[in-house]
Formats: structure tokens, sequence, C-alpha cells
């Protein structure tokens, strides 16, 4: 039997892999779980107060270099909370890729604002600063410190990009354009915990940055997100507005403004203490898994396995072939072969513009976002996958 | 030294629950929680997807009588998704009770809708039939099917009562108010967990009915919330916004409108599903517990224990002291000599246009709920504080 691109990107996958059913990405509760749950159940403080909240929190600061984090229930939660901190009002447009999880465009939509889609670069997946710089040039000016769209009328107030799969976006020209034409800078870092550019943490230099601790995530905490900010002023109103915006006092139910209900609850809090001792171990498993599929797809021709950017560390969230273009109409022979074979894998999102709620949204031409879309593969990534291999030799398999 | 009112009630609160610290309301884990939540992390489905969040749902209805439950991260994210379904669009007013949680009104505000504050009645402490039909006889009219507030000239959608502290409101009288004036009812059982009305469980008469499971409710998920209706097809739209409207395929996607991440996840509910085989439990010695206050309270005068309304059961979530209008004035002074001895209380909620964000809402004359704020003290009202007794006799107290 002749070898066929999809034949050979099966057979790549499964020699890192194994046979059998694998999934996309799965946690992984090697370490002190089972007892900071125990601890949380004991303390009887389970819901929005709780020590393991507290901790989770410095530990994130810690860990990233932020000054603060404010733990919430989840990314889109704390994408929200971030713009409406940043100012984002009613009839605003924040500039978000089209190429991206819904996330990010539900939280502008949240806000009542409009999110405004740019196109992506393929060394990054992320949002490509040249083709921003130019595209603003074109179509904004500034008007008493306000960057208007001049289409639209409306005042461009944000520039949220967010690191694809893990993969830093070029953040010292996306830097740079926000200062030149006065947006704020936010980074979606959902899918980046552990992920650097030019040695320092994503998600730390914006105004602020959000995280994701869902299930699927690099650590979880069964639902999860936090805020990340280096301004203890901000850092104090996400914290108020992430618990209804009470005003403390001995026993009045005071709020001052519209609060949310989205605080962390200690309980999902006590899985993130445990689950973030573990990160270093689970993102040398991650990068050993890529080093693997690397040399799996070698000689397979016509795809290669995503690279962290030059100067970047990439926490490698999700395992990402690209397809060259002249084979991007096999992607869905690819997709319905490797789930076939108990392989999971899927595509990357659909752009916003292709979704219903969002077809209207102002956007610049996308052709890389557009190319991307046809021509990325997500692998099966779990830390699992290794983790489990180097213990294979002992009895008892982590 | 004679004994003052203050004096009398610190008294009788503590001669039912003891001298020392004790919480307002704290949460009791004693049956399979560790075990379920054991379970969760072996399965490593700790996020929105696994069987504890279909059991729990199951068993929410199975518990309540509701045809479908639909769980969610909070008692607020409910309410949101519940006046979305319901239809409730930007410059809608919704009526709902003055004296609530902020929650109630941060719900209707998230639809970009108005709150519309309604009266009290003594008996049930939740909204007054009578008074509302008569105020909406004044000032509304019917129009092409719609209740318009002639005042505003806004549809008024939504009739939105909340059982307080677990006591059913006329539930009959309500259904027909919104019956009559072409209003959807949806209830706010948030704090009414095992409380019935004429023998059927609130949050089950309406359209659609709301829970919560904040750490401080008769059982606790750490947070969480589920929706109750007996309408598959909303059950199901309910379940599909609430899991960021994705649309089910293989691998692509999709999401057909503006969702939410407001999923609960199963870690949350594996705890949901030990606790709630607990609540027969956990009622009893709520029930216990109100009979243990009214007896210790039967002698101080110008107080009372407030009773569950006729007809109707109360799961008693939160114990009440109502002043005579005569002491209202010395409020405060209870508040604060009862905190002192380490019995923590609490007044009712402030009024919600006494909250900045609603000052200017549209609301109808309030004399009752302007009274009711001043005269309502909530008492420590833990099932454990009844359950510890009944065990005390044992050597390993639970």
């Amino acid at each position: 039997m002749i070898a066929t691109l999809t034949s050979s990107i099966v057979d790549a996958v499964q020699q890192v892999v194994g046979h059998g059913a694998v999934p996309l990405h799965e946690p992984k509760f090697a370490g002190h779980e089972w007892q900071y749950l125990k601890e949380c159940l004991d303390s009887t403080f389970v819901s929005s107060v709780g020590q393991f909240v507290d901790r989770f929190e410095h530990e994130l600061a810690v860990y990233t270099g932020a000054k603060h984090a404010v733990a919430v229930v989840n990314g889109t939660a704390a994408l929200h909370v971030a713009l409406r901190l940043a100012g984002v009002q009613a009839n605003d447009e924040v500039l978000i890729p089209a190429l991206t999880f819904v996330a990010t465009a539900n939280a502008v939509a949240y806000c009542g604002a409009i999110p405004h889609l740019i196109d992506s670069e393929e060394r990054t997946l992320g949002v490509n600063p040249l083709a921003l710089r130019d595209y603003l040039q074109t179509i904004t000016e500034i008007s008493d410190g306000q960057c208007i769209n001049r289409l639209t009328g409306r005042v461009i107030r944000v520039l949220l990009p967010m690191h694809t799969f893990g993969h830093p976006v070029e953040l010292d020209e996306l830097l740079a354009v926000a200062r030149d034409f006065h947006l704020t800078l936010i980074e979606d870092a959902a899918e980046s915990l552990g992920s650097m550019y030019h040695g320092r943490h994503t998600g730390t230099f914006g105004l602020m940055g959000t995280l994701s601790f869902n299930g699927n995530k690099t650590i979880t905490t069964g639902g999860g997100g936090a805020i990340l900010t280096n301004d203890s002023e901000l850092a104090r109103q996400a914290k108020h507005l992430t618990t209804t915006a009470k005003v403390p006092h001995r026993w009045e139910y005071v709020h001052d403004q519209i609060g949310y209900n989205y605080r962390m609850p200690n309980l999902n809090a006590a899985l993130g203490c445990a689950q973030l001792e573990q990160l270093p171990e689970f993102l040398g498993a991650k990068r050993h898994l890529f080093e693997q599929y690397q040399a799996a797809f070698r000689d397979v021709s016509g795809v290669q396995i995503i690279q962290e950017p030059k100067d970047c560390q990439s926490n490698y969230w999700l395992q990402t072939l690209m397809l060259e273009a002249s084979v991007a109409h096999q992607r869905d022979e690819i997709l319905a072969a490797t789930n076939k074979a108990g392989l999971m894998t899927r595509p990357a999102w659909k752009l916003m513009h292709h979704l219903k709620p969002y077809q209207d949204c102002p956007k610049m031409n996308l052709p890389v976002a557009e190319g991307l879309e046809q021509r990325l593969i997500n692998l099966p990534s779990s830390s699992g996958l290794i983790l489990r291999k180097k213990t294979s030799t002992n009895q008892e398999p982590l």
C-alpha cells in the first residue's frame, strides 16, 4: 500500500502517542490535589472566601512575575472584567484576532462593544503587528487622544491579542502599535500559562492579562481564570467587581456599582494550588512531546509541527500541525482519519466572522487567518503522554 | 441588672446556639463529599463535562419535581440566562422585589433591562400580589399583547419574585397577576431549595426557576446554581447558551449566538451530589432550629421569629427575627451586641433603590419593604447547630 499524506500523519502521531484512544488534552492529577481538596472540605470554606484562593493568587503572581493576580470563575469572566476595567463602553470597538476562541469576541460583546477583526502572522499564529499598523494608519485618526475608526465613527479602545496555542505574539511591536494609536493593550493569555516572551511571562506586558484554567488547559481548576496586572488599583477594582462590588461593612449590604459573581470558589482554587506545583513538570513534558512530534514528522512532506517563535518559550499547550497550502484541501480527510483511529485532533477555530453572531463585525483583510483556518490541526497534547512514558518502567505508572 | 431588649436577644440566641463564636451559616460535609470528589479526580473529568454534572441535574430534577434542571456556575448566572430565555431585551423592565439580594437586580441589568421595584408583604417577606395588581392597574396598559408601562413607555416583560430566606411567596396570586398583565413569571428560588408552596417545590411554578448553591446556602457546590423548567425546549436552550452556544460537530467550532461560559464544573457538581443526599437531614435540622428559636424568643416582647407562610413549607434557610416597629430603632444596637458576643447576625439587604447603581429605578410605593429593611435580623442558621447537638452524646461529634 502506498503511503498517502493522511496515512503518514496517522502513523507519525501513533509513533509518538501509541495506539488506542488518545484525547486531545486531559489533565493530570499526580500531586497534592486530593490532600488540598480534603483540607478545603475540612475547613468548610469551599466558596468564594478561603485560604486557597488567596494562596493561588499569590502563587500565580509569584510564578508569572505579575504584581497581582485575581482569581475568577473562568477565562471569559477574566476577559470581561479586564475590558470593563480598561474602560470599554457600549459601542466602542476592540481589536481582536479573527483567529481565536469565541470567548475573546464574547467578552467584547458582553461590554456592548464591537469586535474588530485583525489578521494573523504565520510565525506566531497571533496578531500581525506590521499589518495592523498599516491598517490602522489607513482607517483611523487620533482625536482628543482617542483612536477613532473613520469608517464607523466609533472609538477603538483596546488592542486584545491572544497567544495562540501558547505561542507568544510579537509583544514589543504590538506595544508600540498600542502606544502610537492610543490603545490599551490587554493580553488574552488564556492558553499561555508558562509561556515567556523575551524572558518575561506572557500576560504581564499589557495593562492586564487574563488566564484560563479550564479542564483542557495546561493546569486546571475545573473551571477558572485569573486577571494579571502590575497596577495595584486595577487589582483592587478587579477583586471588587468580581465580588458583586460589595463595600466592606460589618453587616450592611452596600454595593456601589453593577458587579459580578465571578470570584473563584476556594474548592477550585485548592485544585489550582496543587496543579500549579506541577506546572514545571508539565511544561517539561509538553516540550518533550513537541520534540517527539517534530522528529516523527521530520520526513512527512507537506506538513510541519509548529515551533515556538524566536526568543520566546512556548508552553506548547496544544501541539499543532501546519499543512502546506498545497495540501490544505486534505484537512478534513486528515481530521476524519486521525479521529477514526482514536487520535483526537481538531482544526483551529472557525474565524470569528464565520460565526453568525460576528459575521458583520468590522475587519481588515484576513488572508493569513483565512489560510490558517484551513491549515492548522491540533494533535493530542496531554503532558501525561510523556509523564506516563517516563515512568513506564515503574510498576505503578503515574 | 435590668434586662434590656438587646440583652434579652443575646441571651435567647445563646440559649439556642450556645456561647462562643457562631457563624451565620456554614456548610456541613458529613456525607459522600470526599468520596465523590476523589471519584471526580480519578475520572480526570473535573471541568464542564462529566458524570456528576449529569447526575446532579437529574437528581435536582427528581427532587424538585421539575422536568429539567440545568446546572450553572452560580445563581446569578442562572438568573441571567433565565431572563435572556424569557425574551428580556435591552430597555425592557423586569418587576423585582425592592427587598432582595443585589444579584436579582444585576441579572436584569446584564440584559440591558431595568429593574422595576415592587413592595413586599410581611407575611411572606416577598412580593405583595395585591399591591402589585393595584399598581399595575394604575400604571400599565396592554398593547399588542404586551404590558406597557405608561409612565416610561417601556415593555414590562417579566415578573421575578424571590422566596426570601426560603419562605415561599404567594404564588397562586402572582401567577394570576402575571397572566392578567401578560407577564412571564420567573422565580428567583436562590434561597428556597427544599421549600414547598401548596405541596409543590418552589421554582417550578414559573416558566423557569433559579437555584443557588453558594457556600452560605442550604446545600453548596462551592459556587453553583441551576435553572429549573418544565419546558424541554427551554432546557435545551439553557444548556446551549451556558456552554458558549456551541453547535455539536465532530471537530468544528461553530457557535450560533453570543453564549456564556456558565456551565457548572464536574468538580463542583460532585460536591453537589453528596450535599443533595443530605438535604432532607439538613431541612429537618433547620426546622428544629426554628422551633428552638421560637421557644427561646416566646417571652421576649417586641420581637418574633418568622414562621413559614400558611400552606407552605419553608426550608428555613436563614432564621429571622422581626422587630416590632416600635423597637426598630434598636436594630443596629442589637446587631452590634450579637456580633460582639460572637453571634454572627446581619440585617436584611439594603433595598435596591438604596444602592447607587439602582437609585433611579422605577418603583411603586414601598412602605412595607422600607419597614422590613429596618426590622429584620438574620440569626445563626447552620443545620450543624442541630446536627451537632443531636450527636453530642456520641464520642465523635460529627
